[in-house]
């Protein structure tokens, strides 16, 4: 544990320390190398075109046009929530000083809200004004049951108790099933769609910038829960497959296959894709096990999957 | 009060709705209005180059090295408390169901990361390594009673209690004062320095570029003093006063003089400079008494004082 930057008195809060002015950031920290990459890699949701979109929307079939419609609300919806839910992941990092760890994850935050921001301007474009909770709720079930109640939950109560074994299950719901499976594997989906058909090409873009950024976010959670595995040993270890067995129960217990897929997809694609990154995260709980601090310390961007220059399909 | 977007529950905290899939985003709000600009605006710390400021740094005499390092240190250790302690508003509007806001904010937070980010960088590069405390603390009094106790105090009094009295202090303190008047006063005096001597170019233009982002978080600060005082009356108006007022008298009684200033700065240029600022940020307050909602919808970053194009000096 670090030195507390704060101090909760009956008085008040008061600063103990500013580390800027006392011993200055620590650039080599992994949280410091995800920020510099993020900053390198900024982009404006607005400058995004989706007159093509437009154009390529009305040509497409009901199931097609729902279908989409489907992914996009999952998502629009899924941003707004992780935008939202990573407030007491940042006060859990203050609390405990590591102010390399706030810099990132106010980075972070703002790439979220961006990524809200870039699915509800998709839609705005092509003039779809429809309340699309449905999609988010009855349709998905599943989803509703992630992002409605088990996400919040589990971050929120972060702010009530930030203990190892909660900031562990944040993580593991919040980076490594939230982000690093039911995302990525909607990210696969979208992409197959574009590649296979050059079509929405705003919307392609869109889907790249994004996983780019969340090539960062994903590694944060690899970083942080081999941390705390790292450091607290193999209860946190525990606490961690526990929940994200959890997760991978209630998807695959809440999931309602749809009758027929759109755009050439087979339900093994989506099946396959999903199980890979399922055990892509698991290996990294896994593995947690057997590191060491100094292996830790000297995680790279690289070594955990993080893309460093923006290339964009097509 | 807009609907709640979370609900906190005895069994866990649930997302009741997402704003992005359901009514949408409404672009149109002075928060969005100001993230706009943000991203437009953009910069990266890391691209400034300080070289032209490691020679010129050699050149000086020891009272001005001293000067500067002051100035440098208090805007250096400011700007990570104010990027810790937006933290606790951030849940407040999330709490609030404005998800605008919380989108806007979350930028805020990301920029002043930056720019605790740019004034280490500054020296790093001049390989500035001492503890800078004592410039926070015992050199300058009034800063340690403001950034170390009064800042951090209203700002997480916000979690245990965001009722609208302490909304109305925690921006009167971190908008208004702490940004309006602290950190404007110290551009100016920057401002001065650097154009009339024409020196420390990566510095000059690191300060432009917070300048630019800081007027747009003082905007933010006169739109939220403006609706709280508009929305809730002539208590919250008493209440912002009475904590802008209580500011005023910590610095004048805690403000030791130099007995010497450099660069041609005389104690009239400081004191003018301040009250001018104190003046502004009074009128801002005294004037939201007479506004109405459709007033406050309306504002427009332009009339508000923000800067929407970078402009370098030299």
């Amino acid at each position: 544990m670090k030195e507390k930057l704060l101090e909760f008195r009956s008085e008040g809060v008061i600063h103990k320390k500013f580390k800027a002015t006392s011993v200055g950031y620590d650039w080599n920290t992994f949280p410091m190398k995800l920020y510099q990459i993020g900053k390198r890699l900024f982009w404006d949701p607005a400058k995004i075109d989706f007159s093509k979109d437009k154009e390529d929307w009305k040509k497409l079939s009901k199931d097609e046009k729902n279908y989409l419609l489907n992914i996009v609300s999952l998502f629009m919806a899924g941003e707004e929530a992780v935008a939202v839910d990573i407030t007491p992941l940042i006060s859990t990092m203050i609390n405990e000083g590591r102010v390399e760890d706030v810099i990132y994850l106010e980075q972070f935050a703002f790439e979220e809200a961006k990524h809200a921001e870039a699915f509800r301007r998709f839609c705005d474009s092509l003039e779809i004004n429809d309340d699309l909770t449905i999609f988010t709720t009855e349709y998905n079930p599943w989803y509703q049951k992630i992002f409605y109640e088990e996400l919040p939950s589990v971050m929120w109560k972060l702010r009530v108790d930030p203990s190892p074994e909660n900031l562990a299950v944040a993580v593991t719901t919040y980076n490594l099933y939230v982000e690093g499976v039911a995302a990525e594997s909607g990210y696969k989906t979208f992409k197959h769609i574009f590649n296979s058909l050059n079509i929405m090409p705003g919307l392609s873009k869109t889907v790249n910038l994004i996983a780019t950024d969340e090539s960062r976010h994903i590694a944060y959670g690899t970083y942080l829960i081999t941390r705390l595995i790292v450091e607290n040993g193999e209860s946190i270890y525990r606490k961690a497959i526990e929940q994200f067995n959890k997760l991978v129960g209630i998807v695959q217990s809440l999931t309602r296959p749809l009758a027929k897929l759109p755009f050439g997809l087979t339900p093994d694609f989506t099946i396959e894709n999903r199980k890979q990154l399922v055990n892509a995260r698991l290996t990294v709980i896994e593995r947690a096990l057997k590191m060491t601090p100094e292996q830790v310390k000297s995680f790279s961007p690289k070594d955990l999957g993080v893309i460093e220059e923006i290339k964009l399909d097509k």
